[in-house]
């Protein structure tokens, strides 16, 4: 491993190793917890790079809203309400400014529907062939409510995903290969549903949007984390057709395909039931998916509907470049 | 103005008038302030995103010690201590993992020197051919101590400068160049110069750090949002005679050259003299360069050592590309 690859960026087992080698020099507590936004006291702070290709999926959803809703959902998951961003671009010499201007509105857009204020800003311009049209950094701060850490993970926990996943990858597959086919991605800010949900008598202990490598690389990361096995039911977990289809023609796994407004979620096993009733409202195909294990042995295990076992591993190879 | 043009990121006119046009959308008090880091209570919070070109200057100075200056250096200017950093990295499929490691070095080397925390990270490749090596943003987090705002700005206050200028500008193109000459890059964090001046008993009104668009850029803003012309004494701004040599060479302005360690100050007129002394212990070329006039025409007005003015400009054109 001398040099970067495209698998380091996937969100799969090489970007894993790139991160544990390259950034155990900045080791410290905080880092260390390894959630979707570093917890600084009552606040949270989440940073995240946009090189998404293309960079407009359909009329609604373009590189702008993604950003807006990665930051947003990024600061909701460790309990948090998102209040400021922070928007850097990186523009391709070239670049049409009536695009820009329709990134920015949507942008603007998803802000004011999230309630979060942009603050402060910085452009850079590369020449052409440097880049590819336009690169956005989004980093968001916000102010904890009811702290949520991956590192309270323990057996006994009810694990639910807030819909049916792989609608986001898929639908850059589809813009990509220029496809005829009944997808739009998930992209949406999760605040409603977080913030809904935490206002609930509901203990949530953990929450994470399923993004790069899906909601395979969720699991298996809360697998590491907690050194807990995780008993997943596959039947429970819901895919659309098209996104099946499309896996099958592409070879993806939809589990590993990314997710830009699902997450996933642990609850106190008492309270699945009124968790999954909450976020049902919002999404008719939110589950119960599994369940973790007293066993101690960062495991994944799916369970098909005939009661067969199998080991769901962390994404792996070049998955999909550039989704998000 | 159809396209994204390499002017839109020098920090000059064209980038002012870019960012007006399209930002406006955004407009609010906080990004209406336009100081270098937006206020948010107690908080700080400032966004770069940084693509030098080439990465490495020389031994000690890159891409990497930049980045971590810049931010804090931002954060410094209202009047802040920076303490938390988020660092998103955009990698070039192919990037050699040993300049990776020098560069994370770097920044883990000038966070540890400025006590700064990183807390959180992200990181995106894209393909060969759409990058430049690596881009980084990097998104300071900061604790107001003594807020200071340009929109104080007023006549009778003396306007100073940390040291002598043009030096990052001039030893990018020297390096991009290939040439010999004895010039290393400003580059460095100004936390001891402005939390020590901060400390002192001297009334500092406004702070801003001198990067693109140089020091003629910062003298400009201050012009415009102040509305008060300011009257400089050219003879008093000290530029080394290799960096005076290179722009004569190149047909550079040295007052629009950036700056990375260097920054421009507002002081009361009856502290004038115990803030130079205080910065000379830093560096010898501190010197009070001119003062607000009470003219309300928003112009920056060079006066030479014989008397005669003449305007300093907005910088404008190309300037130099990727200097940040």
């Amino acid at each position: 491993m001398k040099q970067i690859s495209l698998a380091h960026g996937g969100g799969g087992e090489e970007m894993n190793e790139l991160l544990s080698q390259m950034f155990k020099i900045f080791d410290n507590e905080i880092l260390k917890a390894s959630n979707d936004a570093a917890i600084l006291g009552d606040l949270a702070l989440s940073t995240d790079s946009f090189v998404l290709n293309p960079i407009f999926l359909d009329d609604e959803i373009n590189i702008g809203k993604l950003c807006v809703c990665g930051s947003v959902n990024d600061i909701l998951m460790v309990g948090a309400e998102p209040q400021f961003l922070s928007l850097a671009l990186i523009l391709e010499e070239g670049f049409e400014l009536l695009k820009l201007e329709k990134i920015l509105n949507s942008i603007k857009k998803e802000c004011d529907k999230c309630g979060v204020l942009l603050v402060c800003g910085d452009t850079k311009v590369v020449p052409k062939g440097n880049g590819d049209e336009i690169y956005i950094n989004t980093t968001a701060l916000g102010k904890i409510i009811s702290k949520k850490e991956t590192q309270n993970i323990k057996e006994g926990l009810s694990i639910l995903v807030s819909g049916d996943i792989g609608r986001h990858g898929a639908s850059v597959l589809i813009k990509r290969n220029d496809l005829e086919a009944n997808i739009q991605s998930d992209c949406k800010n999760l605040k409603d549903e977080v913030l809904g949900l935490l206002k609930q008598d509901i203990k949530v202990v953990a929450m994470r949007d399923a993004t790069r490598g899906g909601l395979s690389a969720v699991l298996n990361e809360w697998a590491k984390q907690s050194g807990n096995d995780l008993l997943i039911f596959e039947e429970n977990i819901k895919i659309k057709d098209e996104v099946l289809g499309l896996c099958e023609l592409f070879g993806y796994e939809p589990y590993e395909l990314a997710n830009e407004g699902t997450f996933v979620l642990c609850v106190e096993k008492s309270d699945e039931l009124k968790a999954l009733e909450f976020l049902r409202q919002f999404n008719p195909n939110a589950s119960i998916i599994g369940k973790v294990l007293g066993e101690k042995k960062s495991r994944v295990i799916l369970e098909n509907s005939f009661g067969a076992k199998r080991f769901l591993e962390t994404p792996k190879g070049e998955l999909l470049p550039r989704i998000c």
